[in-house]
């Protein structure tokens, strides 16, 4: 089970390919551009993230074929983001993914600009069967890389997807101008925020506290490698949500992320004053500073 | 019961009579330094601290006189640093405090030199009798303060303690050369130390994650203003303990603070490797290098 593939092509996948490559032989790596992939065999560097890493030729086989790189592959790591994993898996039907092991949840915190830069940074392998996960960790670990392992995938999942959205709820505060006494405020209150989601979407007894959750949302919001804190920065100095993406060269994952919570939470209905608020400011174009202190009046 | 009288003369005292002067016309300011109070007398400025805030003469007035600021005074706010405390108040006697209301807990987040911005802060005012709590929290309520309050004198107290030790070890970890991955594992388990601590030794029912324990760390741990934190750095980048000490104008409260922490704790034995490992390279002249990489051993 050391065959390991990565899907993605974007900082993340960039960096699991390093860090795997302290463990791993055969690494079997996906991305969607043709160009890309005859640039990282030529020059083994990605040229669009991280591209001071170094990518062992020998050790990994980039590819614009999934199902080839599936097939090669004994355990495969998601590295695409949310929204666009179903559109990187099109092709793919059940039974190629048959007797795979499926890793989805790596948590943070953790920048992968870090990661290039061999920062110690510690993972959460989220996998339902702690053996797998286990082994994973194995396969992760090295100077650089402390990994702890859970089961609890829907809760780290969630709480990886809603650190986005508050990330950007930082970044729209700190546009307008409130300062770090009010981001502490507002980071207290979406760890709250977090906890509530997951408890009730899927309740099991878990410390919220834990790196995994706390550290993920502390690293994703206040940052200076943030995509999602920037992008939403941008909104909060009063770039207009097209324009602001536009400026960006990244994807900031929370601008998704906020819709689908969303319209999950339409069914379970828990308090959110935090995750509402970037909902109405990016699709229903209410003012930011309207809405920030609306918010401010519901946070203790 | 609006005669108030702030002890200190410090950054968070100048920063409490800033925000008093919107709802309070009578303050009754000590510090220790009659040039100081000169200074104040003549220029409406402290000379040493938010040297930008304008203190208005027809409330407030300034006094080296302790006996006179706590006859003159209603309420008494204590906002000199912990290991000052003793010494500001050797004349009193307990006959002088008799009638008074005695404020001392008064938790962040909030950074003193951002209310001088009249940044939007919020504040938990912690008192064993909840209706004094409410009175004075109505005294401080303005534009940019929003206040709650709190029973929990024990753990607001503990807590806003400890968030200036875990300020000194981010400190170091900067300083040393650790990146934002691994401060955000640090703080995860440095409020989770907080809990360890304040619910062994003063067992009551609290949300670790409200503003008054969580957000006073975050501000603390992550500001640029924190001194705690810029203290620690220099410590990490190899300064002594002592020449770290010079260099800076203000107290690095956290300094005092470990020693004390670790003093009660030789009694409560609660697990707190931050904690220790602060007071090993303070006290103990541990290389911090050698310290925090035992320290990331035991985090997770």
């Amino acid at each position: 089970m050391s065959n390991v593939g990565v899907i993605g092509g974007g900082s993340w996948a960039t960096a699991l390919v390093k860090i795997l490559s302290n463990n791993v032989s055969n690494i079997n790596w996906w991305m969607r551009s043709q160009e890309t992939v005859d640039y990282i065999n030529k020059y083994q560097h990605n040229p669009n993230y991280l591209s001071s890493v170094e990518l062992l030729p020998e050790k990994v086989l980039v590819s614009t074929q999934i199902k080839e790189v599936i097939s090669k592959s004994d355990i495969l790591v998601l590295a695409v983001p949310a929204a666009f994993i179903e559109e990187a898996l099109a092709s793919i039907n059940p039974t190629d993914l048959k007797d795979k092991i499926l890793i989805s949840a790596i948590s943070g915190p953790c920048h992968a600009e870090e990661v290039a830069l061999e920062k110690l940074s510690y993972l959460t392998i989220s996998c339902q069967n702690e053996g797998n996960a286990r082994h994973f960790a194995s396969l992760m670990n090295c100077r650089y890389i402390k990994t702890s392992t859970s089961d609890d995938i829907y809760g780290t999942e969630y709480a990886a997807v809603l650190k986005n959205v508050f990330a950007i709820a930082s970044g729209i505060a700190h546009g307008i101008g409130y300062g770090d006494n009010f981001l502490a405020v507002l980071i207290s209150n979406a760890i709250q925020e977090i906890k509530r989601f997951v408890d009730t979407v899927h309740p099991v007894d878990r410390d919220i506290k834990s790196s995994a959750y706390l550290g993920d949302l502390l690293v994703t919001a206040y940052s200076q490698f943030s995509r999602n804190r920037s992008f939403g920065s941008m909104v909060g100095k009063g770039y207009s949500v097209k324009s602001a993406q536009l400026e960006m060269n990244m994807i900031a994952e929370g601008y998704y992320a906020v819709k689908c919570i969303y319209e999950i939470n339409k069914k379970y209905q828990v308090n959110m004053p935090i995750t509402d608020a970037v909902y109405r400011i990016l699709y229903e174009r209410i003012s930011p500073r309207v809405e920030m202190k609306l918010l401010s009046d519901k946070l203790s």
